[in-house]
């Protein structure tokens, strides 16, 4: 093991008395972003005005900072830009996707996948309609449904409720082999475990960075276009920044070059400045090293809380080759147990309609921590503390 | 006179030396966006982790900041909301626009808008095919052209190269009368002047925040839907947070209700801070006030300059009825110009193939920084000191 976690850990704010396990839905704060914001606000925005997007390097920072996202995502350097959010990409690589092979109407995802890109999907078949349709079946069932018929698999590499995980090159080869393009949506894999798009002959791959990447509240998201498409498609969101020369104002959209034609509008500098500071690091992270503590973690967890709390099923794979980074467990007071959870100090979430959803991240989470929160679970079990009329009352979100 | 403009401008964040004309391309620093930024880093984020979307209110800033918006571009309160880029909300303006006239194939633009909004409209047409087109005119014909063939018009309100403001009364009521809709862009009409929407019955509106809201380098759009519509319109970009539910995690999307069903993804919580603070500002001002102090800084520049620079020709329109809060000149070197007003203290920009671009901004700009402006670019001119070779070299982006 190369990678030192209690250098990584010491080098994020974490609140004292909390043990954080949601850093699959918004990572901590690293202790330099919150200097690198205000350096972005103070000594970029404030003193440099306009001729920040030159001076202080503004205008190139969604390729730059793609470029260091490329790394953990096993992407060719060049082939991925930042921007957005998760929801735009997706339509962005599917309304490509759907371009590139035009022949066909069937966008194929699962019934585990972030609801947002099922919906971005049915907006997209029903703006272009013609028979246009999103497929859904259950995510063990993506591999033997791939067919002739299939245009596009739109497949979440690690399910957000149980943490299941695809078979990222199986799935691609098959869809290849039935002349479909893939989309892989990384939510739950960048940071999370080692991905390997371009070894895996991935076509398209989208992600955010708020969650393992830790870029902060609604920071942008990524796409990825594998190097063999990224000259020929063409983007629906055809924005002035994905031009061939913005700058030049012509009346007409002529695409840049590469991944860049997939820039719309004004990136946000100052989450991206976050960003920045987050992946610092991760520069210092050996992906390989993550995915054993990951592992480990994730081992302890789940046997911890299976020797004392006898009523929460688990509903994370056992089977490492089909885990990701996060363990989760059914149980019909999930709501209750999670807000109980979160009194004494542990932070998880609750995915409806019953799923305790816990994050192991070891850049800052670790064996200690992991024994505490089985600790703290299994007390609030056994004591029945869930069951108290403040822990049912639900809030907006979790 | 009840706005106090020296207040407004005290709270303004001006590098010493600079004169900062082009604040209807990037707005200055607020000097307390800095502390609500690291407020939001430190305490926010920070301390708060994933509950911060309850307790700090991150869920709902985008409708709260799009209220405070609403009462700066005349629309009813609860039908503004905040996310993505300008570009993004164009694309869902017009597809939304498309949706409800499902009879017409012509988006109608001028040759003045902005080209994102010229490049989201022809991306758009090529995803629907089916005879979809984009036709522009000159923005002086764009009344005549309105006939029954038209589904919706695109405009910028006041064209970004000349200054030049339509009559959004006029062309809304002409667009209506022939069945048409009308989709205001407000880049840099939203605190440049008094803008009416509901009074002028605008369909549907858009806007920026960077520019003369003074939101920071990439802060996030605006989208209006008149309240008619907001029930009726069908999103094309079904993100998650526009779902009637976002929390239920529902296979199918169901529109929110009103103009929430414009959320996307996951919103900009650091760029929001800074746009919350710069909000503190307008909530001093009134707008009145504000294009009378235009009027008077553009008036003042125009008689300035074209008294001391005869080989500067005038862009922007005389009168005042037709006049957004910029004023530009022609001249053939006139990037060589702009590069020798920078270097001299005089932040203006330049806008191929031969305009510069000036914009007046009464919160931080008074008559003693127009008149250094023009005292400037007339030595600038007199001495002929842009003809140098080091100010004629372009960069990437001006």
């Amino acid at each position: 093991m190369t990678t030192d976690f209690a250098a990584t850990k010491a080098q994020f704010h974490l609140p004292a008395g909390i043990t954080y396990l949601d850093g699959n839905s918004l990572g901590p704060l690293p202790k330099t972003a919150a200097a690198r914001v205000a350096q972005t606000v103070n000594a970029e925005w404030g003193e440099m005005l306009i001729t920040g997007w030159n001076k202080a390097g503004w205008m190139d920072q969604p390729s730059r900072i793609g470029d260091r996202i490329a790394r953990l995502i096993g992407a060719e350097p060049g082939h991925v830009v930042m921007g957005d959010t998760l929801s735009i990409k997706v339509y962005q690589a599917l309304a490509s996707c759907l371009d590139l092979n035009p022949t066909r109407r069937v966008i194929l995802s699962d019934t585990g996948n972030f609801p947002s890109d099922l919906y971005m999907a049915q907006g997209l078949c029903q703006t272009l309609g013609q028979g246009y349709t999103l497929k859904t079946v259950a995510p063990e069932d993506v591999l033997a449904t791939i067919d002739d018929t299939i245009a596009v698999t739109l497949i979440t590499e690690v399910d957000y409720r149980t943490g299941r995980k695809h078979d990222m090159a199986a799935i691609t080869a098959k869809a290849h082999a039935h002349g479909a393009l893939t989309i892989w949506d990384l939510a739950h894999s960048a940071g999370a475990l080692p991905v390997h798009l371009s070894r895996a002959r991935a076509d398209f791959a989208v992600g955010c960075t708020y969650k393992y990447l830790n870029s902060g509240p609604g920071g942008p998201a990524f796409i990825y276009i594998a190097p063999r498409h990224a000259a020929t498609t063409r983007p629906a969101l055809s924005g002035w920044l994905g031009h061939e020369s913005p700058f030049a104002f012509d009346q007409t959209y002529r695409p840049g070059a590469g991944i860049e034609r997939m820039r719309v509008g004004t990136p946000p500098i100052l989450q991206l400045a976050a960003l920045e500071a987050a992946l610092d690091i991760w520069d210092q992270v050996d992906l390989n090293d993550l995915r054993q503590q990951s592992l480990t973690l994730t081992d302890q967890f789940i046997a911890g809380v299976e020797a004392s709390c006898p009523t929460l099923r688990l509903v994370t794979p056992r089977d490492h080759a089909i885990r990701g980074s996060q363990v989760s467990f059914h149980h019909p007071e999930g709501y209750a147990i999670m807000q109980a959870l979160i009194a004494h100090g542990v932070i998880g979430d609750f995915r409806a309609p019953d799923i305790l959803r816990f994050g192991f991240t070891p850049l800052y989470i670790d064996k200690t921590d992991t024994a505490k929160a089985i600790a703290v679970l299994s007390r609030i079990m056994a004591e029945n503390l869930w069951d108290n009329p403040a822990y049912k009352t639900r809030a907006k979100v979790t």
